[in-house]
């Protein structure tokens, strides 16, 4: 039995001070909260103790593998609250907890004050306050100097104006000991780089890069791609596996049971003679030429996301090696994948709580770090919600500490509370309901939930517009406005987002009354003419170019929606996180023309104490500029030419 | 240092279940949820594993010194929201806990199921679902028969219908192994008898009870008193601490820093040569004489309750026989109790951090038994705000682990996080701010603060009029409506008040500009006459009674205020927490003629299917009845002759 029990008992006595409602933190403290290395961590509890003494309170924090603690100081707003903060400088797991502790000479000093203006007798008190100076000298520490000094001139003279300086004080709280020290439970946070929460994705499948009808694309062919990808302003170009891939059962075209002779079979039916989860397709090319692939994305400013699919086909490796890893039927069988009635013949599960899980789950944290040798540093994790929390919590963990700049995205698309609890145990972005939300309510109360607490402190959406799984509804009628105004909307609305190829070109064959695409590229080779007419690649290119140029639209959280009368067009600002850029955009939700009144008037922008409403926006497409006046702009949108606009907040 | 700290590494490797959002808790489970003997607990959590598999939940709770689980089931609702119940049968500390495992035969059957509407070949699956019988039938429990059975017939038959029935899918869900068993944490809960929440008190000073003016009233006179104030209908007689007075820097009438020969002292300076805090003032009487009035409470259907002070008189026994428990100057004398520029000289206060610390908290945890022993259930604490949280979360547990029937009410007028954080760490009551709210709007505020999540779950409230120390500014004109309307509103708002004897006399002479009593009896001896003329016991006596007649009245969570214009008229409905009695309230805050309109419409009565608007009201002092028409009734209210009115709500 797994057990995440904590005594009553042990929890039976605390400390001297109480130190409740602590943000941030995730199920008190169970799980991380995720934050961006250099940006500024605020934390708030409320802290108090019995009686009348002066308190303090301090942030204390490290990396998980550290032993010193680093610490910032807490100061008291109102109410028992106390505020502090730190900016963690390195990615990396971190720990954060609160200390508080009674300061005995601003106690001291307070009470003599007071009895010093009732006029009171206070040689006794005097000499008590001389007495914690002795005391505090002997830390060896930096004021040891000045507390010296005071308590000489007080011992000298008999004057007690030495006790009372500001000076003395703050020697007094650097030095002295901490009488009462409680310290909270350590709460876990992680600091990721920039790239978990800002990045425009380019899913391909590399086997259909080429250009020669029939013939399997290779790695060469994806990196003669990378400037079409480049170009069009992705970070990060996200490949379908690229395993050798099993014979056993193999799928034919348009998932049919029974493969013919040149069906290529699909890429998640992972391994073959060839290897396992840690080869090439040999189709594909050698891993050197991968490793080229990656140097190449690199070279375009572009990183590399790999699938990781854990099932396997019936072929690899693993089965004859390691048969403990996977259950057998009472005939002896092999027990294939299975979502009642559904069987999938072509790959099967492997079991991950077997008497040999541990080495199991060994192997599969050797498969991303393998991966990782590559230069590999996202990994889109395929399904995770049919596989143990605890896998996933344990395998994210021991990456992260020796990698604290891989990045894993979970592709889960299943019951709500399933997804949060993923994101929650570690995954770095999630795949979320967006693919399917077309009415501004949906995507407003989406969005809403999405950007509220506690979701903005662990789940860190990743809009796709469709996937080689997903053809919605909405872009089967390939209208280019459609495809405009879904691109549009996952690309400012979050601030790390997805197409899958052929998107770009308008594909939107589906299978009749399904939302799946016809002839999927899951169970064929295709050869597509990138530069198809009526691609919409030119309006991509300016939507990435504006991500790029503006903070504003590289972070999710700070979305607010504008009340836009029109029930067909949504609006919203963001503002970057250091407060420099505020962008506005509107974005029409069906084919008709727009008129609308677009209101401003709540809109702040500046820096701290600098906050003023907008004065003016600059259109970011065209670099025209409107002034707002009586509070707004109109604004006239024809989707038929471009159903967004973005706008700069102008002081 | 004290240290509460969970390490992130022992967090970090879950069970196969998230088990999140779980309620009742109290700062994730580290303070115990308060609850009633006899009422029903609701659970809910959220409950959810990866995958598809079937899963069943349960409660399991105890007394925390018991070893064995008791156990109920909890369902599913929605969105993977779970729920149960189940009613404490005994007074005392409790832990609960939610338990979740796979159900492996019900995934098995509805797999099954599935597979034999497609029409698939089920011969393998079959035999993996007998095998799972056959493992089940060795756990020798009842339900053992029925296995046996269905799987008998389904091995001679080969037919799977006996495999399919509901009684077996019951059979194996009660004997078959738990797989992926996930436990939460254990959180804790106290069960309090109904006292605890609900009680009429009576706070008196013993030695004023007599009648021979100048003469120190005795335990006999307070037994004399019983008669008046059970009339009254009180249910608790709280008693000013009863023992010997020291006689060192005694404090004189109205607090004067020296006493005169014949004055009293305070009873909060606790101690002198004839004892301390286990002994008895001898002028009250012996403590078989104590035990008599302990009995003639008893007999009027009344309890005690006394006053834990824990500060001593300089001429406490413990000063000499324990001297290590209290702090000295540095020239050797006494240091006296103080909060600067005040000096407190009759009394100086224990150090509950000296290096013997230990014997000190034993020694009070045996002062708290002892009374226990002479018959006392009810401790009002003095101060507890000014004492280590550590040692009242000690003190109050070993307590309760004994005699789960004491109850400790705390008197403390402090910060509002400082009064909640001792109601968590185990207070059973709290004084609360009541004393102070007069407006409607304030009075509204804070009673929708104390009855909503979180507070309703640990904070008691008892609303006191008056107190020794405080006689609040409102009632310093001395007028009869106000009084009434004030002990009106502590009656009915809060299911646990008290009055301070004098109150019911209309007692109101204060220290010019203060909200404190002139000749306070805190330092003096007095000599009332009960029934004074002008005297409002008819009055009390008439809310007692509705009190008891009227368990709605009995609680004080489930209240509601009702839209009433008149900004001087305050409103509100009550309902009793099995449903079955609801009390209306209408009260003036003003001395003005009243006529409003009572709005019902939003009024229901009634047990659960069956509830329905409110169809009359009974006025509670009169019996007349009027019925609800046009969704509510007219009152008028005159606080000349009453300010308030109580209906029953009828059906």
């Amino acid at each position: 039995m797994n057990k995440t029990a904590q005594t009553v008992e042990s929890a039976a006595i605390g400390g001297t001070f109480h130190i409740e409602d602590v943000y941030p933190l995730i199920d008190g403290g169970r799980f991380p909260v995720k934050r961006i290395v250099g940006e500024r961590v605020d934390v708030w509890a409320d802290i108090y103790r019995d009686g009348h003494d002066v308190m303090a309170a301090a942030l204390i924090w490290r990396l998980e593998q550290e032993r010193e603690w680093r610490r910032a100081p807490m100061s008291h707003h109102s109410n028992d609250r106390w505020g502090g903060s730190f900016v963690p400088d390195q990615p990396g797991r971190y720990v954060y907890a609160i200390e508080a502790w009674t300061d005995e000479f601003a106690t001291w000093k307070h009470g003599f004050e007071l009895k010093q203006k009732a006029g009171a007798d206070l040689t006794l008190d005097a000499i008590e306050g001389a007495g914690m100076l002795t005391k505090a000298q002997s830390g060896g520490h930096a004021a040891a100097a000045v507390i010296l000094k005071q308590c000489e001139d007080f011992l000298q003279t008999g004057d007690t104006a030495p006790l009372l300086t500001d000076e003395l004080q703050d020697a007094m709280a650097e030095s002295q000991l901490r009488p009462d020290l409680t310290r909270s439970q350590l709460f876990p946070f992680v600091a990721d780089r920039p790239r978990a929460r800002n990045g425009a994705w380019y899913e391909m499948v590399p086997r259909s890069q080429g250009q020669t009808p029939g013939q399997h694309g290779t790695f060469k062919d994806c990196i003669a791609r990378l400037p079409d990808v480049a170009a069009m302003g992705f970070d990060v170009v996200y490949l379908t596996p690229i395993h050798p891939i099993g014979k056993t059962n193999r799928k034919g075209r348009n998932n049919a049971v029974t493969a013919v002779d040149d069906d290529p079979g699909s890429p998640y039916a992972i391994g073959a003679a060839e290897g396992g989860h840690d080869a090439v397709h040999p189709e594909l090319g050698t891993l050197e030429d991968f490793r080229e692939f990656v140097a190449a994305c690199m070279s375009h400013d572009m990183e590399v996301a790999l699938d990781f699919a854990i099932q396997c086909s019936p072929d690899h490796p693993w089965l004859t090696q390691h048969p403990q890893w996977f259950k057998q039927r009472p005939d002896g069988s092999m027990r294939y994948a299975e979502n009642p009635p559904k069987k999938y013949e072509d790959i099967v599960n492997p079991d991950f709580m077997s008497e040999d899980a541990g080495a199991l789950w060994n192997a599969l944290r050797d498969v991303v770090l393998f991966w990782i040798d590559q230069g590999v540093k996202i990994f889109r994790v395929d399904n995770p919600h049919t596989k143990p929390f605890p896998f996933w919590e344990w395998l994210i963990h021991e990456i992260q500490l020796r990698h604290p700049d891989v990045i894993f995205l979970a592709e889960a698309f299943t019951r709500p509370k399933l997804m949060k609890g993923l994101a929650k145990l570690g995954f770095t972005q999630s795949y979320t309901y967006f693919t399917w939300r077309t009415q501004k309510w949906e995507l407003e109360q989406y969005l809403n939930e999405l950007t509220a607490y506690p979701e903005h402190d662990f789940y860190r959406p990743n809009f796709f517009v469709n996937t080689p799984d997903i053809l919605p509804y909405h872009l089967q009628s390939g209208e280019p406005w459609m495809f405009k105004s879904r691109v549009a909307l996952a690309a400012t609305l979050s601030s790390a987002y997805g197409i899958y190829n052929g998107f770009e070109l308008l594909e939107h064959d589906p299978i009749p009354g399904k939302e799946e695409y016809l002839d999927s590229e899951k169970y064929e080779i295709k050869v597509r003419d990138w530069d198809k007419p009526g691609n919409i690649k030119p309006y991509i290119s300016e939507l990435n170019r504006v991500r790029r140029e503006n903070a504003a639209l590289q972070q999710t959280s700070n979305l607010h929606f504008l009340p836009i009368e029109d029930g067909n067009v949504i609006g919203f600002v963001k503002e970057s996180v250091n407060q420099t850029n505020s962008v506005v955009v509107v974005i029409a939700l069906s084919r008709d023309p727009h008129e609308i009144w677009l209101p401003l008037n709540d809109v702040q922008i500046g820096i701290a104490d600098d906050r003023r409403n907008v004065a003016a926006v600059e259109n970011l497409m065209t670099g025209e500029r409107y002034p707002v006046e009586w509070g707004g702009i109109h604004v006239r949108i024809d989707p038929m030419r471009d159903p967004a606009m973005l706008f700069r907040c102008l002081a």
